[in-house]
Protein backbone atom coordinates (compact mmCIF):
# COMPACT_ATOMS: atom_id res chain seq x y z
CA UNK A 1 0.00 0.00 0.00
CA UNK A 2 1.35 3.44 -0.86
CA UNK A 3 0.30 5.33 2.43
CA UNK A 4 1.03 2.06 5.25
CA UNK A 5 0.23 2.68 8.80
CA UNK A 6 2.78 2.89 11.51
CA UNK A 7 1.07 0.45 13.24
CA UNK A 8 -2.21 -1.74 13.01
CA UNK A 9 -3.21 -3.20 16.39
CA UNK A 10 -6.25 -5.79 15.82
CA UNK A 11 -8.31 -6.36 18.61
CA UNK A 12 -10.04 -9.94 18.28
CA UNK A 13 -8.10 -12.83 16.42
CA UNK A 14 -10.99 -15.17 14.95
CA UNK A 15 -12.30 -15.85 11.73
CA UNK A 16 -12.42 -11.95 10.65
CA UNK A 17 -9.48 -10.35 12.56
CA UNK A 18 -6.88 -12.72 11.69
CA UNK A 19 -8.05 -12.48 7.92
CA UNK A 20 -7.04 -8.92 8.22
CA UNK A 21 -3.58 -9.89 10.03
CA UNK A 22 -2.89 -11.03 6.75
CA UNK A 23 -4.42 -8.61 4.30
CA UNK A 24 -2.54 -6.18 5.93
CA UNK A 25 1.10 -8.43 6.06
CA UNK A 26 0.21 -9.41 2.03
CA UNK A 27 -0.02 -5.85 1.50
CA UNK A 28 2.36 -4.22 3.40
CA UNK A 29 -0.57 -2.13 4.52
CA UNK A 30 1.54 -1.05 8.05
CA UNK A 31 4.70 -0.84 9.48
CA UNK A 32 3.91 -3.05 12.32
CA UNK A 33 0.70 -5.33 12.67
CA UNK A 34 0.25 -6.23 16.39
CA UNK A 35 -2.73 -9.18 17.30
CA UNK A 36 -4.39 -8.61 21.06
CA UNK A 37 -6.91 -11.12 22.41
CA UNK A 38 -8.35 -11.13 25.73
CA UNK A 39 -8.09 -15.49 25.53
CA UNK A 40 -4.51 -16.92 26.13
CA UNK A 41 -5.45 -19.86 24.17
CA UNK A 42 -6.24 -17.72 21.26
CA UNK A 43 -2.61 -15.65 21.64
CA UNK A 44 -1.36 -19.01 21.67
CA UNK A 45 -2.60 -20.40 18.75
CA UNK A 46 -2.12 -16.56 16.70
CA UNK A 47 2.00 -16.90 17.46
CA UNK A 48 1.65 -20.07 16.15
CA UNK A 49 0.38 -18.82 13.52
CA UNK A 50 2.68 -16.17 12.72
CA UNK A 51 0.24 -13.82 11.65
CA UNK A 52 1.67 -10.69 13.25
CA UNK A 53 4.70 -8.89 14.54
CA UNK A 54 3.15 -9.17 18.11
CA UNK A 55 0.92 -11.17 20.00
CA UNK A 56 -0.55 -9.96 23.27
CA UNK A 57 -3.18 -10.18 25.60
CA UNK A 58 -2.31 -7.08 27.31
CA UNK A 59 -4.90 -4.64 25.61
CA UNK A 60 -4.00 -0.82 26.66
CA UNK A 61 0.03 -2.03 25.67
CA UNK A 62 -0.84 -3.22 22.41
CA UNK A 63 -2.75 -0.16 21.21
CA UNK A 64 -0.31 2.57 23.05
CA UNK A 65 1.33 4.21 20.04
CA UNK A 66 -1.49 2.97 17.43
CA UNK A 67 -2.65 4.85 14.21
CA UNK A 68 -5.04 2.43 13.27
CA UNK A 69 -7.30 0.24 16.32
CA UNK A 70 -9.39 -2.20 14.62
CA UNK A 71 -11.81 -3.99 16.86
CA UNK A 72 -12.66 -7.65 15.52
CA UNK A 73 -15.20 -8.64 18.50
CA UNK A 74 -18.22 -9.79 18.74
CA UNK A 75 -20.82 -6.55 18.72
CA UNK A 76 -21.81 -7.45 22.30
CA UNK A 77 -18.43 -6.72 23.41
CA UNK A 78 -17.67 -3.88 21.86
CA UNK A 79 -18.66 -1.10 24.22
CA UNK A 80 -16.24 -3.19 27.03
CA UNK A 81 -13.06 -3.39 24.76
CA UNK A 82 -13.49 0.67 23.90
CA UNK A 83 -13.30 1.24 27.81
CA UNK A 84 -10.68 -0.73 28.42
CA UNK A 85 -8.34 0.70 25.35
CA UNK A 86 -9.72 4.51 25.76
CA UNK A 87 -6.99 5.80 28.04
CA UNK A 88 -3.97 4.35 25.95
CA UNK A 89 -5.45 5.72 22.40
CA UNK A 90 -2.86 8.09 21.17
CA UNK A 91 -4.52 11.99 19.28
CA UNK A 92 -6.07 11.20 16.01
CA UNK A 93 -5.66 7.17 16.34
CA UNK A 94 -8.64 6.08 14.17
CA UNK A 95 -10.55 3.25 15.61
CA UNK A 96 -12.49 0.49 13.47
CA UNK A 97 -14.59 -2.39 14.09
CA UNK A 98 -15.61 -5.19 11.83
CA UNK A 99 -19.28 -5.48 13.36
CA UNK A 100 -22.58 -6.89 11.55
CA UNK A 101 -24.77 -4.42 13.51
CA UNK A 102 -23.27 -0.48 12.86
CA UNK A 103 -25.45 1.80 14.86
CA UNK A 104 -25.29 0.00 18.51
CA UNK A 105 -21.67 -0.07 17.89
CA UNK A 106 -21.25 3.53 16.39
CA UNK A 107 -23.11 4.24 19.78
CA UNK A 108 -20.71 1.94 22.18
CA UNK A 109 -17.67 3.31 20.48
CA UNK A 110 -18.84 7.14 20.65
CA UNK A 111 -19.52 7.00 24.42
CA UNK A 112 -16.68 5.15 25.20
CA UNK A 113 -13.90 6.59 23.26
CA UNK A 114 -11.94 9.92 23.82
CA UNK A 115 -12.60 13.42 21.95
CA UNK A 116 -9.21 13.06 20.17
CA UNK A 117 -9.65 9.94 18.23
CA UNK A 118 -11.55 9.07 14.91
CA UNK A 119 -14.32 6.67 14.99
CA UNK A 120 -15.14 4.69 11.22
CA UNK A 121 -16.96 1.75 12.13
CA UNK A 122 -16.81 -0.87 9.24
CA UNK A 123 -18.61 -4.57 8.10
CA UNK A 124 -16.75 -6.55 5.38
CA UNK A 125 -19.63 -8.36 4.25
CA UNK A 126 -17.56 -11.10 4.42
CA UNK A 127 -17.19 -14.52 6.54
CA UNK A 128 -17.12 -18.12 6.57
CA UNK A 129 -18.64 -21.03 8.24
CA UNK A 130 -15.22 -21.50 10.16
CA UNK A 131 -14.59 -19.90 13.49
CA UNK A 132 -11.04 -19.15 14.91
CA UNK A 133 -6.99 -17.46 14.11
CA UNK A 134 -6.65 -20.65 12.15
CA UNK A 135 -9.58 -20.27 9.78
CA UNK A 136 -8.52 -17.09 8.64
CA UNK A 137 -7.01 -16.37 5.27
CA UNK A 138 -5.81 -13.07 3.53
CA UNK A 139 -7.96 -13.23 0.22
CA UNK A 140 -11.12 -13.24 2.32
CA UNK A 141 -12.31 -9.45 1.72
CA UNK A 142 -11.65 -9.86 -2.13
CA UNK A 143 -14.75 -8.71 -4.29
CA UNK A 144 -16.35 -8.30 -1.21
CA UNK A 145 -18.08 -4.94 0.07
CA UNK A 146 -16.92 -2.97 2.97
CA UNK A 147 -19.22 -0.95 4.42
CA UNK A 148 -18.10 1.93 6.48
CA UNK A 149 -20.51 3.92 8.77
CA UNK A 150 -18.63 7.19 9.87
CA UNK A 151 -20.29 8.91 12.79
CA UNK A 152 -19.98 12.34 13.82
CA UNK A 153 -16.08 11.39 15.25
CA UNK A 154 -14.92 10.70 12.20
CA UNK A 155 -13.08 13.29 9.80
CA UNK A 156 -13.09 13.02 5.63
CA UNK A 157 -9.28 11.87 6.32
CA UNK A 158 -9.96 9.02 8.67
CA UNK A 159 -12.76 7.62 6.38
CA UNK A 160 -10.21 7.83 3.41
CA UNK A 161 -7.47 6.27 4.78
CA UNK A 162 -9.67 3.63 5.93
CA UNK A 163 -11.18 3.54 2.09
CA UNK A 164 -7.59 3.25 0.75
CA UNK A 165 -7.05 0.71 3.19
CA UNK A 166 -9.88 -1.70 2.13
CA UNK A 167 -9.50 -1.47 -1.49
CA UNK A 168 -6.39 -2.23 -0.83
CA UNK A 169 -7.67 -5.89 -0.05
CA UNK A 170 -9.59 -6.05 -3.05
CA UNK A 171 -13.17 -4.90 -1.33
CA UNK A 172 -15.23 -2.61 -2.55
CA UNK A 173 -15.96 0.36 0.07
CA UNK A 174 -19.35 1.78 0.45
CA UNK A 175 -20.22 4.45 2.90
CA UNK A 176 -23.71 4.48 4.54
CA UNK A 177 -25.61 5.98 7.23
CA UNK A 178 -25.14 3.07 10.33
CA UNK A 179 -29.59 2.85 10.71
CA UNK A 180 -29.78 2.18 6.89
CA UNK A 181 -26.87 -0.75 7.04
CA UNK A 182 -28.87 -1.85 9.71
CA UNK A 183 -31.76 -1.83 8.22
CA UNK A 184 -30.51 -3.39 4.98
CA UNK A 185 -28.31 -5.93 6.57
CA UNK A 186 -31.35 -7.08 8.66
CA UNK A 187 -33.10 -8.47 5.04
CA UNK A 188 -29.86 -9.63 3.25
CA UNK A 189 -28.33 -11.46 6.31
CA UNK A 190 -29.86 -11.58 9.65
CA UNK A 191 -33.19 -13.13 9.08
CA UNK A 192 -32.17 -15.19 6.50
CA UNK A 193 -29.29 -16.80 8.90
CA UNK A 194 -32.31 -16.79 11.94
CA UNK A 195 -34.75 -18.77 9.08
CA UNK A 196 -31.57 -20.91 8.14
CA UNK A 197 -30.81 -21.48 11.97
CA UNK A 198 -34.39 -22.39 12.86
CA UNK A 199 -35.17 -24.59 9.68
CA UNK A 200 -32.28 -27.03 11.15
CA UNK A 201 -33.69 -26.89 14.70
CA UNK A 202 -36.47 -27.87 13.82
CA UNK A 203 -35.80 -30.80 11.79
CA UNK A 204 -33.54 -31.22 14.87
CA UNK A 205 -36.92 -31.57 17.11
CA UNK A 206 -38.73 -33.97 14.84
CA UNK A 207 -39.08 -37.80 16.01
CA UNK A 208 -35.81 -39.80 15.91
CA UNK A 209 -36.46 -41.60 12.76
CA UNK A 210 -38.02 -38.85 10.67
CA UNK A 211 -34.68 -36.92 11.82
CA UNK A 212 -32.09 -39.94 10.28
CA UNK A 213 -33.89 -39.69 7.33
CA UNK A 214 -33.42 -35.84 7.20
CA UNK A 215 -29.89 -36.13 7.40
CA UNK A 216 -29.60 -39.12 4.94
CA UNK A 217 -31.46 -37.56 2.58
CA UNK A 218 -30.56 -33.36 2.76
CA UNK A 219 -29.41 -33.32 -0.70
CA UNK A 220 -32.97 -32.08 -1.69
CA UNK A 221 -32.15 -28.41 -0.51
CA UNK A 222 -31.93 -28.47 3.05
CA UNK A 223 -28.28 -29.22 3.03
CA UNK A 224 -27.74 -25.87 0.86
CA UNK A 225 -30.31 -24.25 2.82
CA UNK A 226 -28.52 -24.86 6.03
CA UNK A 227 -24.86 -24.48 5.17
CA UNK A 228 -24.97 -20.73 6.54
CA UNK A 229 -26.52 -21.80 9.94
CA UNK A 230 -22.95 -23.58 11.21
CA UNK A 231 -21.49 -19.76 12.27
CA UNK A 232 -20.82 -18.46 15.84
CA UNK A 233 -22.70 -18.90 18.13
CA UNK A 234 -22.24 -16.00 20.10
CA UNK A 235 -21.52 -13.28 17.47
CA UNK A 236 -25.02 -14.31 16.28
CA UNK A 237 -26.43 -13.83 19.65
CA UNK A 238 -24.92 -10.16 19.76
CA UNK A 239 -26.02 -9.47 16.00
CA UNK A 240 -30.03 -10.13 17.12
CA UNK A 241 -29.23 -8.26 20.19
CA UNK A 242 -28.36 -5.54 18.80
CA UNK A 243 -29.77 -5.25 15.69
CA UNK A 244 -33.83 -5.60 17.36
CA UNK A 245 -36.33 -3.75 15.71
CA UNK A 246 -34.88 -3.89 12.25
CA UNK A 247 -35.07 -8.03 11.99
CA UNK A 248 -38.01 -7.94 13.97
CA UNK A 249 -39.44 -5.65 10.93
CA UNK A 250 -38.22 -7.37 8.63
CA UNK A 251 -39.31 -10.87 10.36
CA UNK A 252 -43.07 -9.49 10.81
CA UNK A 253 -43.22 -8.79 7.15
CA UNK A 254 -41.74 -12.69 6.41
CA UNK A 255 -44.21 -14.13 8.68
CA UNK A 256 -47.10 -12.61 6.92
CA UNK A 257 -45.76 -13.50 3.63
CA UNK A 258 -45.37 -17.14 4.58
CA UNK A 259 -48.29 -17.33 6.43
CA UNK A 260 -50.10 -16.22 2.80
CA UNK A 261 -48.44 -19.17 1.54
CA UNK A 262 -49.51 -21.53 4.26
CA UNK A 263 -52.82 -20.21 3.24
CA UNK A 264 -52.94 -21.27 -0.46
CA UNK A 265 -51.53 -24.20 0.18
CA UNK A 266 -54.05 -24.84 2.56
CA UNK A 267 -57.11 -24.08 0.07
CA UNK A 268 -54.87 -25.60 -2.62
CA UNK A 269 -54.60 -22.08 -4.83
CA UNK A 270 -52.39 -23.27 -7.39
CA UNK A 271 -53.15 -19.75 -9.15
CA UNK A 272 -51.54 -17.74 -6.06
CA UNK A 273 -49.05 -20.39 -5.84
CA UNK A 274 -47.58 -20.28 -9.26
CA UNK A 275 -47.98 -16.12 -9.26
CA UNK A 276 -45.56 -16.10 -6.15
CA UNK A 277 -43.02 -18.48 -7.82
CA UNK A 278 -42.98 -16.90 -11.02
CA UNK A 279 -42.56 -13.22 -9.57
CA UNK A 280 -39.64 -15.01 -7.25
CA UNK A 281 -37.54 -16.76 -9.87
CA UNK A 282 -37.70 -13.08 -11.85
CA UNK A 283 -36.17 -11.42 -8.59
CA UNK A 284 -33.61 -14.51 -8.13
CA UNK A 285 -32.28 -13.67 -11.94
CA UNK A 286 -31.98 -10.26 -11.24
CA UNK A 287 -29.39 -11.36 -8.36
CA UNK A 288 -27.42 -14.02 -10.69
CA UNK A 289 -27.47 -11.14 -13.08
CA UNK A 290 -25.53 -8.70 -10.69
CA UNK A 291 -23.29 -11.45 -10.23
CA UNK A 292 -22.58 -12.17 -13.62
CA UNK A 293 -21.50 -8.18 -13.83
CA UNK A 294 -19.66 -7.41 -10.86
CA UNK B 1 -25.85 -52.06 -18.75
CA UNK B 2 -25.88 -55.40 -18.43
CA UNK B 3 -29.76 -56.25 -19.02
CA UNK B 4 -30.91 -53.22 -21.34
CA UNK B 5 -34.56 -52.48 -21.68
CA UNK B 6 -35.94 -53.08 -25.43
CA UNK B 7 -37.75 -49.70 -25.55
CA UNK B 8 -37.49 -47.35 -23.02
CA UNK B 9 -39.74 -43.73 -23.48
CA UNK B 10 -39.49 -40.71 -21.46
CA UNK B 11 -42.31 -38.92 -21.33
CA UNK B 12 -41.42 -34.82 -20.76
CA UNK B 13 -38.40 -33.46 -21.91
CA UNK B 14 -37.19 -30.77 -19.46
CA UNK B 15 -34.38 -30.97 -16.99
CA UNK B 16 -34.62 -34.12 -15.79
CA UNK B 17 -36.59 -35.98 -18.49
CA UNK B 18 -33.52 -35.06 -21.12
CA UNK B 19 -30.90 -35.82 -18.32
CA UNK B 20 -32.68 -39.73 -18.04
CA UNK B 21 -32.29 -40.17 -22.20
CA UNK B 22 -28.82 -38.95 -21.85
CA UNK B 23 -27.88 -41.31 -18.72
CA UNK B 24 -29.83 -43.97 -20.96
CA UNK B 25 -27.96 -43.21 -23.56
CA UNK B 26 -24.32 -43.55 -21.68
CA UNK B 27 -25.08 -46.43 -19.72
CA UNK B 28 -26.61 -48.22 -22.81
CA UNK B 29 -29.33 -49.13 -20.57
CA UNK B 30 -31.94 -49.49 -23.74
CA UNK B 31 -31.93 -50.49 -27.02
CA UNK B 32 -34.09 -47.43 -28.01
CA UNK B 33 -34.68 -44.60 -26.72
CA UNK B 34 -38.00 -42.17 -27.41
CA UNK B 35 -39.00 -38.83 -25.78
CA UNK B 36 -42.56 -37.47 -26.26
CA UNK B 37 -43.55 -34.23 -25.32
CA UNK B 38 -46.62 -32.58 -25.52
CA UNK B 39 -44.65 -29.41 -26.21
CA UNK B 40 -44.00 -29.41 -30.26
CA UNK B 41 -41.37 -26.37 -29.38
CA UNK B 42 -40.06 -28.93 -26.64
CA UNK B 43 -39.95 -31.84 -29.35
CA UNK B 44 -37.85 -29.25 -31.87
CA UNK B 45 -35.20 -28.42 -29.52
CA UNK B 46 -34.90 -32.42 -27.78
CA UNK B 47 -34.57 -33.35 -31.71
CA UNK B 48 -31.77 -30.73 -32.50
CA UNK B 49 -30.43 -31.91 -29.25
CA UNK B 50 -29.97 -35.79 -30.58
CA UNK B 51 -30.41 -37.13 -27.22
CA UNK B 52 -32.95 -40.27 -28.45
CA UNK B 53 -33.65 -42.35 -31.16
CA UNK B 54 -36.89 -40.80 -31.92
CA UNK B 55 -38.80 -37.55 -30.58
CA UNK B 56 -42.44 -37.36 -30.77
CA UNK B 57 -45.90 -35.23 -29.31
CA UNK B 58 -47.31 -38.50 -30.41
CA UNK B 59 -47.69 -40.51 -26.99
CA UNK B 60 -49.80 -43.35 -27.68
CA UNK B 61 -47.33 -43.96 -30.50
CA UNK B 62 -44.25 -43.31 -28.24
CA UNK B 63 -45.29 -45.77 -25.54
CA UNK B 64 -46.38 -48.67 -27.93
CA UNK B 65 -43.99 -51.55 -27.07
CA UNK B 66 -42.03 -49.88 -24.75
CA UNK B 67 -41.08 -52.20 -21.82
CA UNK B 68 -40.36 -48.83 -19.58
CA UNK B 69 -41.95 -45.61 -19.52
CA UNK B 70 -41.22 -42.82 -17.30
CA UNK B 71 -43.11 -40.10 -16.81
CA UNK B 72 -41.03 -36.82 -16.34
CA UNK B 73 -43.94 -34.34 -16.00
CA UNK B 74 -44.69 -32.04 -13.19
CA UNK B 75 -47.06 -33.87 -10.65
CA UNK B 76 -49.88 -32.16 -11.30
CA UNK B 77 -49.77 -34.09 -14.86
CA UNK B 78 -49.35 -37.46 -14.02
CA UNK B 79 -52.95 -38.79 -14.18
CA UNK B 80 -53.56 -37.03 -16.93
CA UNK B 81 -50.58 -38.22 -19.15
CA UNK B 82 -51.35 -41.95 -17.63
CA UNK B 83 -54.92 -42.18 -19.15
CA UNK B 84 -53.90 -40.95 -22.09
CA UNK B 85 -51.33 -44.01 -22.41
CA UNK B 86 -53.31 -46.78 -20.72
CA UNK B 87 -55.13 -48.35 -23.60
CA UNK B 88 -51.52 -48.06 -25.22
CA UNK B 89 -48.77 -49.98 -22.70
CA UNK B 90 -48.07 -53.48 -23.49
CA UNK B 91 -48.42 -56.04 -20.75
CA UNK B 92 -45.94 -56.41 -18.38
CA UNK B 93 -44.36 -52.77 -18.95
CA UNK B 94 -43.23 -51.05 -16.54
CA UNK B 95 -44.50 -47.06 -16.00
CA UNK B 96 -42.86 -44.81 -13.41
CA UNK B 97 -42.26 -41.50 -12.87
CA UNK B 98 -39.48 -38.97 -11.37
CA UNK B 99 -42.11 -36.50 -9.65
CA UNK B 100 -40.97 -34.97 -5.99
CA UNK B 101 -44.06 -36.14 -4.51
CA UNK B 102 -45.21 -39.99 -4.50
CA UNK B 103 -48.56 -40.52 -2.83
CA UNK B 104 -50.86 -38.78 -4.55
CA UNK B 105 -48.87 -39.89 -7.99
CA UNK B 106 -48.84 -43.68 -7.02
CA UNK B 107 -52.63 -42.57 -6.63
CA UNK B 108 -53.43 -41.03 -10.26
CA UNK B 109 -50.99 -44.36 -11.57
CA UNK B 110 -53.17 -46.79 -10.03
CA UNK B 111 -56.38 -45.21 -10.54
CA UNK B 112 -55.26 -45.00 -14.81
CA UNK B 113 -53.45 -47.90 -15.60
CA UNK B 114 -54.29 -50.82 -16.84
CA UNK B 115 -53.99 -54.10 -14.37
CA UNK B 116 -51.35 -55.75 -16.57
CA UNK B 117 -48.62 -53.21 -16.34
CA UNK B 118 -45.98 -52.26 -13.48
CA UNK B 119 -46.20 -49.39 -11.16
CA UNK B 120 -42.97 -48.35 -9.96
CA UNK B 121 -42.75 -44.90 -8.59
CA UNK B 122 -39.17 -43.07 -8.27
CA UNK B 123 -37.83 -40.04 -7.00
CA UNK B 124 -34.19 -38.93 -7.79
CA UNK B 125 -33.68 -36.49 -5.56
CA UNK B 126 -31.67 -34.35 -7.83
CA UNK B 127 -32.03 -31.57 -10.13
CA UNK B 128 -30.70 -28.00 -10.64
CA UNK B 129 -32.24 -24.16 -10.45
CA UNK B 130 -32.15 -24.46 -14.35
CA UNK B 131 -35.32 -26.01 -16.96
CA UNK B 132 -35.87 -27.14 -20.27
CA UNK B 133 -33.75 -30.32 -22.51
CA UNK B 134 -30.64 -27.96 -23.15
CA UNK B 135 -30.22 -27.97 -19.34
CA UNK B 136 -29.90 -32.01 -18.95
CA UNK B 137 -26.80 -33.69 -18.84
CA UNK B 138 -26.01 -37.44 -18.34
CA UNK B 139 -24.53 -37.40 -14.49
CA UNK B 140 -27.21 -35.85 -13.04
CA UNK B 141 -28.24 -38.30 -10.96
CA UNK B 142 -24.86 -39.42 -9.83
CA UNK B 143 -24.19 -40.01 -5.96
CA UNK B 144 -27.76 -39.14 -5.82
CA UNK B 145 -30.63 -40.69 -4.47
CA UNK B 146 -33.45 -42.37 -6.25
CA UNK B 147 -36.49 -43.25 -3.96
CA UNK B 148 -38.42 -45.84 -5.22
CA UNK B 149 -42.33 -46.21 -4.04
CA UNK B 150 -43.76 -49.21 -5.16
CA UNK B 151 -47.64 -49.69 -4.39
CA UNK B 152 -49.65 -52.80 -4.94
CA UNK B 153 -48.89 -52.86 -8.54
CA UNK B 154 -45.02 -53.55 -8.44
CA UNK B 155 -43.47 -56.85 -8.79
CA UNK B 156 -40.64 -57.82 -6.93
CA UNK B 157 -38.80 -58.13 -10.38
CA UNK B 158 -40.01 -54.77 -11.69
CA UNK B 159 -38.35 -53.01 -8.60
CA UNK B 160 -35.18 -55.23 -9.16
CA UNK B 161 -34.69 -54.31 -12.88
CA UNK B 162 -35.71 -50.19 -11.90
CA UNK B 163 -33.34 -50.60 -9.37
CA UNK B 164 -30.48 -51.81 -11.53
CA UNK B 165 -31.33 -48.71 -14.33
CA UNK B 166 -30.85 -45.93 -11.12
CA UNK B 167 -27.46 -47.50 -10.24
CA UNK B 168 -26.29 -47.46 -13.59
CA UNK B 169 -26.54 -43.89 -13.29
CA UNK B 170 -24.73 -43.93 -10.30
CA UNK B 171 -27.28 -43.36 -7.81
CA UNK B 172 -28.33 -44.41 -4.67
CA UNK B 173 -31.62 -47.16 -4.62
CA UNK B 174 -33.84 -46.82 -1.35
CA UNK B 175 -37.36 -48.28 -1.34
CA UNK B 176 -39.81 -46.68 1.22
CA UNK B 177 -43.52 -46.04 1.31
CA UNK B 178 -44.62 -43.13 -0.48
CA UNK B 179 -46.20 -41.59 2.64
CA UNK B 180 -43.30 -42.09 4.34
CA UNK B 181 -41.20 -40.43 1.19
CA UNK B 182 -43.54 -37.36 1.84
CA UNK B 183 -43.12 -36.50 5.35
CA UNK B 184 -39.38 -36.75 5.02
CA UNK B 185 -39.36 -34.85 1.70
CA UNK B 186 -41.81 -32.30 3.12
CA UNK B 187 -38.90 -31.36 5.90
CA UNK B 188 -35.66 -31.78 3.39
CA UNK B 189 -36.72 -30.43 0.36
CA UNK B 190 -40.30 -29.07 0.33
CA UNK B 191 -40.49 -26.54 3.34
CA UNK B 192 -36.40 -25.14 2.37
CA UNK B 193 -37.84 -24.39 -0.87
CA UNK B 194 -41.30 -23.41 0.51
CA UNK B 195 -39.27 -20.71 2.94
CA UNK B 196 -36.82 -20.01 0.42
CA UNK B 197 -39.48 -18.51 -2.07
CA UNK B 198 -41.21 -16.92 0.38
CA UNK B 199 -38.33 -15.01 1.85
CA UNK B 200 -37.03 -13.54 -1.92
CA UNK B 201 -40.95 -12.27 -2.09
CA UNK B 202 -40.71 -10.65 1.51
CA UNK B 203 -37.70 -8.90 -0.25
CA UNK B 204 -38.89 -7.88 -3.03
CA UNK B 205 -42.24 -6.07 -1.69
CA UNK B 206 -39.58 -3.64 0.62
CA UNK B 207 -39.38 -0.16 -0.55
CA UNK B 208 -37.58 0.28 -3.88
CA UNK B 209 -34.60 1.86 -2.48
CA UNK B 210 -33.96 -1.08 0.12
CA UNK B 211 -34.81 -3.54 -2.63
CA UNK B 212 -31.73 -2.25 -4.55
CA UNK B 213 -29.57 -2.36 -1.45
CA UNK B 214 -30.63 -6.05 -0.99
CA UNK B 215 -29.79 -6.68 -4.37
CA UNK B 216 -26.50 -5.10 -3.89
CA UNK B 217 -25.55 -6.35 -0.32
CA UNK B 218 -26.95 -10.10 -1.15
CA UNK B 219 -23.66 -12.10 -0.55
CA UNK B 220 -24.57 -11.55 3.32
CA UNK B 221 -26.16 -14.86 3.04
CA UNK B 222 -29.52 -13.89 1.32
CA UNK B 223 -27.84 -14.54 -2.45
CA UNK B 224 -26.68 -18.41 -0.49
CA UNK B 225 -30.05 -18.82 0.68
CA UNK B 226 -32.26 -17.75 -2.35
CA UNK B 227 -29.96 -20.22 -4.81
CA UNK B 228 -32.61 -23.11 -4.19
CA UNK B 229 -35.94 -20.53 -5.27
CA UNK B 230 -35.21 -19.83 -8.88
CA UNK B 231 -36.93 -23.44 -9.77
CA UNK B 232 -39.88 -24.27 -12.01
CA UNK B 233 -43.19 -22.76 -10.85
CA UNK B 234 -45.12 -25.46 -12.25
CA UNK B 235 -43.04 -27.84 -10.91
CA UNK B 236 -43.10 -26.27 -7.69
CA UNK B 237 -46.98 -25.51 -7.18
CA UNK B 238 -47.44 -28.85 -7.87
CA UNK B 239 -45.38 -30.06 -5.32
CA UNK B 240 -47.45 -28.21 -3.02
CA UNK B 241 -50.80 -29.09 -4.18
CA UNK B 242 -50.01 -32.84 -4.16
CA UNK B 243 -47.98 -32.52 -0.85
CA UNK B 244 -50.39 -30.37 1.67
CA UNK B 245 -50.57 -32.32 4.83
CA UNK B 246 -47.09 -32.95 5.22
CA UNK B 247 -45.94 -29.67 4.54
CA UNK B 248 -48.77 -27.83 6.71
CA UNK B 249 -47.52 -30.10 9.50
CA UNK B 250 -43.61 -29.43 9.34
CA UNK B 251 -44.82 -25.73 8.49
CA UNK B 252 -46.93 -25.73 11.87
CA UNK B 253 -43.51 -26.98 13.33
CA UNK B 254 -41.22 -24.42 11.94
CA UNK B 255 -43.77 -21.45 12.43
CA UNK B 256 -43.61 -22.51 16.55
CA UNK B 257 -40.10 -22.54 16.55
CA UNK B 258 -39.53 -18.93 14.57
CA UNK B 259 -42.06 -17.64 17.07
CA UNK B 260 -39.81 -18.38 19.67
CA UNK B 261 -37.12 -17.10 18.21
CA UNK B 262 -39.07 -13.91 17.54
CA UNK B 263 -39.77 -13.61 21.49
CA UNK B 264 -36.12 -14.16 22.85
CA UNK B 265 -34.98 -11.52 20.02
CA UNK B 266 -38.20 -8.98 21.04
CA UNK B 267 -37.14 -10.23 24.63
CA UNK B 268 -32.99 -9.75 24.35
CA UNK B 269 -32.78 -13.57 25.43
CA UNK B 270 -29.28 -13.57 25.05
CA UNK B 271 -29.07 -17.60 26.25
CA UNK B 272 -31.90 -18.79 24.81
CA UNK B 273 -30.22 -17.17 21.06
CA UNK B 274 -26.90 -18.88 22.42
CA UNK B 275 -28.46 -22.58 23.00
CA UNK B 276 -30.18 -22.76 20.33
CA UNK B 277 -27.11 -21.54 17.72
CA UNK B 278 -24.90 -23.79 19.58
CA UNK B 279 -27.03 -26.78 19.34
CA UNK B 280 -27.93 -25.79 15.11
CA UNK B 281 -24.07 -25.52 14.86
CA UNK B 282 -23.88 -29.49 16.08
CA UNK B 283 -26.51 -30.57 13.65
CA UNK B 284 -25.29 -29.09 10.56
CA UNK B 285 -21.50 -30.24 11.76
CA UNK B 286 -23.60 -34.23 11.98
CA UNK B 287 -24.78 -33.19 8.30
CA UNK B 288 -21.22 -32.47 7.03
CA UNK B 289 -19.68 -35.51 8.53
CA UNK B 290 -22.62 -37.67 6.14
CA UNK B 291 -21.09 -35.45 3.02
CA UNK B 292 -17.55 -36.64 3.96
CA UNK B 293 -18.78 -40.16 4.38
CA UNK B 294 -20.78 -40.08 1.69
Amino acid sequence: MKNPFKKITIIGCGLIGSSLARAIRARGAADKIICADASADICARATALDIADQVTSDLPQAVTGADLVVLCVPVGAMGGVAAVIAPHLAPGCIVSDTGSVKETVLDALEKNLPDHVRIVPAHPVAGTENAGPESGFATLFENRWCILTPGRAATGDSVQRLTELWCAFGARVEVMDAARHDRTLAATSHLPHLIAYTMVDTAARMEADTQAEIIKFSAGGFRDFTRIAASDPVMWRDIFLNNKQAILDVLDRFTDDLSAMKDAIAKGDGPALHETFTRVRAIRRALEDVKTTN
